[in-house]
C-alpha cells in the first residue's frame, strides 16, 4: 500500500519506537517517586522538554507543557485566555479549535468572531485585524490549514494583532506545521500547539508550547504534575518516542521541505487536468497537496484508490465522525459545494518516496477516468 | 531491584504490549479516516471498549469513554456534573478529585463538602450521608483508597446517596479498584474512573465508564472521537495494550486477591513490631499494605531501602510534587504527623512472588533498625 494521508496521521518512527521502549518496559516507574530510578524520570522528560522545545523556539523565552494530543492543547490555550469579551480565529481552523470557540459562545464565556480566509485557505489578514479590538481577549491563528495546506505567517499576524491590542493573548495550532515548515517562534507569539503522531511520534502524546511569562493555569487537575500546569502521571514512553522522532524529523527537516515540495509539484504535474482541479497554493506547506475532482465524489474515489493499493484521505480525518458532507475549510475557501464534494487530500511523509508519487499520479488518473466513464 | 510500589504504576504487561505493538506500527492508520484500514480500527476499538467494560458492568447499562488518564477520567466527571448547590466526596480521595473540588469552590460552581474518614481509611458513611441535601448534585466516593488501601463499598454508598436524594450524579475513582477488587458495578453508580498503568497498561491511557443513560458533555472538544465525547485522534496501541493488560489481569483478579492478601499477610508478620505499626486494616485492598515507622522518617527508609535494592513509596506518588510534608490522608485518619511522617506504602503487583516479600520484610526490618541505632 501507499499511504499519502499523512496529515491525518504518520507512521510511527520505528528506530524512535525501539529506542523509547525501554521507558515502558524496564524504567516504567513513577517520574514522581521520590526513589532514583523514578527521580531520573524527571531528568528524562526534562530533556525530552528541551529537545522539543529548541528546534522552535528560544528555551529562555518559552516553555513546554505536555499534553495528550493537539486537541487537548487546543482546549487548553483557549479556555485558558478566551475569557469575557471578544475571541478571534480562523474559517480555515481544525475543529479542535473550531468546536472550543463555538463553546465560549454556548457557555457565554466570550463572542466567538470568525475570519474569513484566501482562495488559497489562508486567512484574510486584514479582515482578521477589523474583527480585533479593545474588547479581545484571544486570537487563534493555525500555522498551516490541515486541509488545503496554506501556510499563515504566524509570527507577522501575532505582531500585527498585538500592535492592534496588546493585551490579546495570541495561540497558533502549530499540529501541521511543527516538524515540516522550518521557522522560529517570535515573542509575539504566546502559546503553539503540537502533536507527537504527525510527525513519526505515537498517538496520546502532545506539547502546549507557551511564553514563559504567560501564567498558564491548568485544565486537567490533580497530582501537579508538569509544574500544576497539566495533572495525570506522565506518558514517559510516548514522550521519550515522539523527542526521539521529533530529532530524526528536524534533522532533515529543510531537505525534507524541498524535496516533498518537488513530489507535491511532479504528483500534480502527473495528474489529469481534465479531471483534477488544483486547491493547495504553491506557497502552502510541501506536505499537502489538496485537489477537486469535479463532478465526481471524493469519497468514492477514495474507496476506488484504496482498492488499488493508494490511501488518500478527502479532508480532515478528524472530522469524518460528525458526518459532515462537505469540507467547511474548502467552502470557505470560496470554492462551491461541486468542487468541495471531489476533494481528494493527498499528504506526504518526509519517508515518501518518488516512485511512491508516480505510481500514485497513475492510480489516481486510473481511477479519476474510470469514475468518469462510469457517471456518463 | 524488588518493586513495592505498585500502587504508584505497575510495569506493563510484555506480552500485552507486544501483542498491540501491530496497532503503534502496522495499523498505525486514523480510526476516523474513511477508507478499509482506518474503519477497521474503529472495530478494534469497540473491542477494546468492550473487553474492559464487560469485566465490571452489564454493558447494556454502562458503556465506556477512553481518557488520556485517570486524573482526566476524574476532572471530566467532576466538572460534567458537579453544579449549582453542593458537591460532597471524601477526606480520603486522590488530588484528582480533592483538587477538582477545591477548583470547584475557587470558580464559585459549587460548594465542596468534605467526608471525614474512619481510622482504617474508609469514609465515615454516616458522616458522608449526612453531608448529601436536597442541594447537592454531585458525590464522588473513591473505591480503594490509594495510600492506606481502604475499600469503600461504593455500590452501597451510591445507594444509599440516591435513597437520600436520587438527583445526585454519583463517581467513583475506581483507579485502584479496577483489575484488582473483584466487583461488578451497581446501576446507582452512573460515572466510575479507571487508569491502565496501575493494571499492566501503558501511563497515557485511562477512561470514564458511565451509565449509558447519562449525557455526558465532552471536556475536550474538537473533532468528534469517542461518540463526541473527548476528540483528540484515538490512542489506538494504548488502547489495545490496556486490553490486552486487563484480559490478562482479570483472568486471575480472584486467585491474584486471594494470593496477595496472603502476602500482604506474610509481609506484615514478617516485620519487626518494635518499629512498624500497621495502618492498613485487614479488609482493605491486598495489593497496599501501609505501616508507619513511628519516630523514624518514611522518606530516609524510603532511600536505605532503595540502595539494598527494594522499591517502595511514602504515600501517593502523585504527590510529591506538591511537595507536602505529610499524607493529608493518614492524617485524614485520625493519626498524628509522627505516624504520618514514618509512613511507608508497601504495594504488590499479581507478579510479586513470595521470595520477594520474605527478602522485602528483611531489608525494612534491617533499614529500621539500622536508622533506629542511629537516631539514638
Amino acid at each position: 500500500m501507499i499511504y499519502l494521508d499523512n496529515a491525518a496521521t504518520t507512521k510511527p518512527s520505528e528506530s524512535a519506537f525501539a529506542r523509547a521502549t525501554a521507558f515502558a518496559m524496564d524504567k516504567y516507574y513513577n517520574p514522581s517517586a521520590l526513589y532514583a530510578e523514578g527521580y531520573a524520570l524527571q531528568g528524562e522528560l526534562k530533556k525530552a522538554r528541551s529537545a522539543l522545545l529548541c528546534k522552535i523556539a528560544d528555551e529562555a523565552s518559552f516553555e513546554l507543557v505536555f499534553t495528550s494530543c493537539g486537541t487537548e492543547a487546543d482546549n487548553h490555550a483557549i479556555f485558558s485566555f478566551a475569557k469575557r469579551g471578544n475571541a478571534v480565529t480562523t474559517a480555515g481552523e481544525h475543529s479542535a479549535v473550531l468546536s472550543a470557540f463555538a463553546e465560549l459562545k454556548n457557555r457565554g464565556i466570550a463572542e466567538p468572531r470568525i475570519a474569513p480566509l484566501e482562495k488559497d485557505g489562508r486567512v484574510n489578514v486584514e479582515k482578521l485585524l477589523a474583527l480585533v479590538d479593545e474588547k479581545t481577549t484571544f486570537v487563534s491563528v493555525m500555522q498551516v490549514n490541515n486541509e488545503v495546506g496554506a501556510i499563515n505567517d504566524i509570527n507577522k499576524i501575532a505582531k500585527l494583532v498585538k500592535a492592534k491590542n496588546p493585551r490579546v493573548i495570541f495561540h497558533s495550532d502549530g499540529v501541521q506545521g511543527y516538524g515540516k515548515i522550518p521557522f522560529r517562534l517570535a515573542k509575539e507569539v504566546d502559546l503553539y500547539s503540537v502533536s507527537a503522531h504527525k510527525i513519526g511520534g505515537l498517538k496520546g502524546v502532545g506539547a502546549l508550547i507557551k511564553r514563559k511569562s504567560l501564567v498558564l493555569p491548568p485544565y486537567i487537575i490533580g497530582g501537579g504534575q508538569e509544574s500544576g500546569r497539566r495533572s495525570g502521571t506522565e506518558n514517559v514512553f510516548g514522550i521519550k518516542q515522539f523527542e526521539y522522532a521529533t530529532e530524526e524529523k528536524f534533522s532533515t527537516i529543510r531537505e525534507d521541505f524541498e524535496r516533498i515540495r518537488a513530489y507535491r509539484e511532479l504528483l500534480w504535474s502527473l495528474l489529469d487536468k481534465e479531471i483534477f482541479t488544483r486547491l493547495s497554493g504553491e506557497d502552502g506547506t510541501p506536505y499537502i497537496l489538496s485537489v477537486s475532482a469535479l463532478g465526481l465524489r471524493g469519497e468514492t474515489l477514495l474507496h476506488m484508490a484504496n482498492d488499488k493499493g493508494l490511501i488518500i484521505g478527502t479532508g480532515s480525518a478528524c472530522s469524518s465522525n460528525a458526518k459532515r458532507r462537505y469540507s467547511k475549510v474548502v467552502l470557505a475557501c470560496g470554492y462551491d459545494e461541486k468542487t468541495a464534494d471531489g476533494v481528494l487530500r493527498l499528504s506526504f511523509s518526509h519517508k515518501t518516496t518518488e516512485e511512491e508519487v508516480k505510481r500514485s499520479a497513475e492510480i489516481l488518473n486510473e481511477v479519476g477516468q474510470d469514475l468518469r466513464r462510469r457517471m456518463k
